[in-house]
C-alpha cells in the first residue's frame, strides 16, 4: 500500500504580544510519522517513542484529527500511522500540534492532496482540542504553512503567512511540568484597556517589523504586558533569563506557547549562542533539569521525507 | 520677514481596531496656515475663519505646539500666524492636530528644519494634551508623515509609517457634539481578554492588508470589538451607516476618531460615491443635517504650498 514518511516541525504558540493569534514554526525538533494508506477501515497507532502516549485513536491527538478528516471521505480507508515522537510533550513547543497536523498533511499526501491547507488546519485543530480543551490554531498553522503566521480569527478560519526576516532561536526547556489548563486558569478574564492598547500597539508593529525586515522594531515589538507577567510566574528563572538574554544582544522572546520552555529570538547566531550558554548558566545555578539549543525559523512547515 | 505657506490635512484616529494606535490622513479637508518668522519674540495667532477659536498662544492649540518647539531654541524669534481653518473642530477629524502639527511643521521650515519629524510630534502633542487632556498622536503622526501610521509607543515615541494600497474614504459628519472627554468616559477601563485579543488578531491582519495590498484581508480585518459598541451609542444612526455601507461593497470604516464623523474605506470611487449616497439617505431619513464627502488617502502630510 501507499507510504509516506514525513516531518512535523516544534512550534511556538502566543509568541510575545501575539497570544492565541501568533505562531513560528523551528527547524529543530521535528517529529517523524510513517503513514500508511490501508485498505482495512480504521486507525492503527504506534508510537515509537518513550513518551508511552495512548494509541487509542480516539484518545490521540493524531488520531482524533485524522478521524475529522477520514469523516469527509466517501471511502472506507484506513490508515496506519507510526510516530516517533521528538518534541517532548509538556515542553510549550506544540508536540501535540505536530502529531496532529503530521498526520493529516501526511494522509491528504496519500489521497492525492484533495484538501486545502485550511481544510487540514481545521482537522488538526481536533487534535488540539483532546490535548488542551480549546480549539487553537497558532501551532497548527505554523506547523502546516511554515514561518510566521497570524491566525487572526478561528471562526471562521483566517490565516495570514506572514513573511519574516532570518532569526535564531535560543530555546531552554526547563523540566518542570506546566499544565496548559493551568496555565489558561491563572489568566484573568478580564484586563485593562491600556494594557490592552499597549499590547495591540506591540502586535501591530511586529507585524510590520516582521514585513520590513525591521529588526530594531520587531525587538521593541516584542514586549507582551498581558499575558507574560502572569504565567511567568509558573517558570523559576524566568525575568532572570529574559533579562540576561536581552542584555546580551537578543531581540527579546518569551514563553513557548503555554510553557514552561522559554525562547529568545536573535539576529545573529553567535549572539544566539551566547543566549543559549546564558540560560544554560541560569539553571545550572538554579539546579533544575533543563534541555537548550539554539535553531532557526523552519519556513517549509512540515516536509515530505 | 520670512514666510511659509502650508496646508494641514485633516486625520482619522482610532482607525477602527487601532484605537489609539493607528491613523490616516486625508485629501480633504485640509487647513491652511501662514507663519512668518519675526524678529518680535512671542507668538501672534490671527483666525480667518467662522470658528471663533482662542488667540492667545497659551489657550490655542498651534500656540501651546509653537511654545514647545520655541522652549528649545536658543534665539528670541517670534512668530505670526494667521490660520485659515477648513477642518471643523469637534468632527473627529483631527481639526486640533492640523493647527498642531501645520504650525511646528511650518516653523521648523523657517528653521531650516532643525528638527525631526519625530521631534515635531513630540511638540505638537502640547496641542492635543490641550485640546483633550490626553497626549495622543495618532491624529499628529499621519498628519505630519502622510499616509496610515502606526504609534506603537508614545513614551517613548515610535511612530511607524505604513505603506498602504489606494483607497476612497467616503465621510458623513453628523452635526451633533461628542466632547473627546465625553466619548473617553464612557469607555470601561476594563475589557475582556477575549475581546483584547480579537481586537489584536484584527490589527495585526489589517496591518498585514495593508503592506500586502490586500483588500480582502483589510475588509476582513476592519472590526472594533472594544470601542465602537461603546462609542457608536453617542452617534444616531451609527449602526445603520455601518451596515448599509458594507452591504453596498464599503471594505469597513468606523468612527472617525471619537466621533461624531463616521468614514468608511472603499476599494473604488463609485462605490465610495454610492456609499455617500446612502450615508446622505440615512441622516435625511433621521431628519439630522450633515455634512458628507469622497476623499481619498493623503500620503504627503502636511505640504509647502
Amino acid at each position: 500500500m501507499k507510504s509516506v514518511k514525513i516531518k512535523s516541525p516544534a512550534t511556538i504558540a502566543n509568541l510575545v504580544c501575539g497570544f492565541d493569534v501568533l505562531g513560528m514554526a523551528l527547524n529543530d525538533p521535528q517529529d517523524v510519522m510513517q503513514v500508511t494508506l490501508s485498505k482495512e477501515p480504521g486507525i492503527r497507532i504506534q508510537h515509537n517513542d518513550i513518551y508511552n502516549l495512548p494509541v487509542i485513536p480516539e484518545k490521540n491527538v493524531a488520531g482524533v484529527a485524522l478521524l475529522e478528516l477520514i469523516k469527509e471521505l466517501d471511502n472506507e480507508n484506513g490508515f496506519d500511522i507510526v510516530i516517533e515522537k521528538h518534541i517532548k510533550p509538556g515542553s510549550g513547543l506544540g508536540s501535540s500540534a505536530a502529531s496532529a497536523a503530521g498526520v493529516v498533511v501526511a494522509a491528504n499526501h496519500l489521497l492525492g492532496n484533495i484538501f486545502s491547507k485550511e481544510d487540514l488546519v481545521r482537522f488538526a485543530m481536533a487534535g488540539e482540542k483532546l490535548a488542551s480543551g480549546v480549539k487553537h490554531a497558532d501551532n497548527i498553522s505554523p506547523c502546516i504553512y511554515g514561518g510566521v503566521t497570524l491566525i487572526r480569527s478561528i471562526f471562521p478560519l483566517d490565516i495570514i503567512p506572514l513573511p519574516a526576516p532570518p532569526m535564531y532561536v535560543a530555546v531552554v526547556h526547563p523540566q518542570i511540568e506546566v499544565k496548559t489548563s493551568d496555565a489558561r486558569e491563572i489568566l484573568r478574564k478580564e484586563v485593562l484597556l491600556k494594557d490592552a492598547i499597549k499590547q495591540w500597539g506591540n502586535i501591530a508593529g511586529l507585524v510590520a517589523g516582521f514585513m520590513q525586515n525591521d529588526y530594531g522594531l520587531i525587538s521593541r515589538s516584542l514586549e507582551d504586558v498581558i499575558i507574560e507577567p502572569v504565567r511567568s510566574i509558573l517558570i523559576p528563572g524566568f525575568d532572570e533569563v529574559k533579562k540576561k538574554c536581552a542584555a546580551a544582544g537578543a531581540l527579546g522572546g518569551g514563553i513557548a506557547g503555554s510553557g514552561p520552555s522559554i525562547f529568545m529570538l536573535c539576529k545573529e547566531e553567535n549572539v544566539a549562542k551566547d543566549v543559549e550558554l546564558i540560560m544554560k548558566g541560569i539553571y545550572d545555578s538554579i539546579g533544575l533539569a533543563y534541555h537548550s539549543y539554539v535553531t532557526t525559523i523552519n519556513n517549509k512547515g512540515i516536509t515530505i521525507v
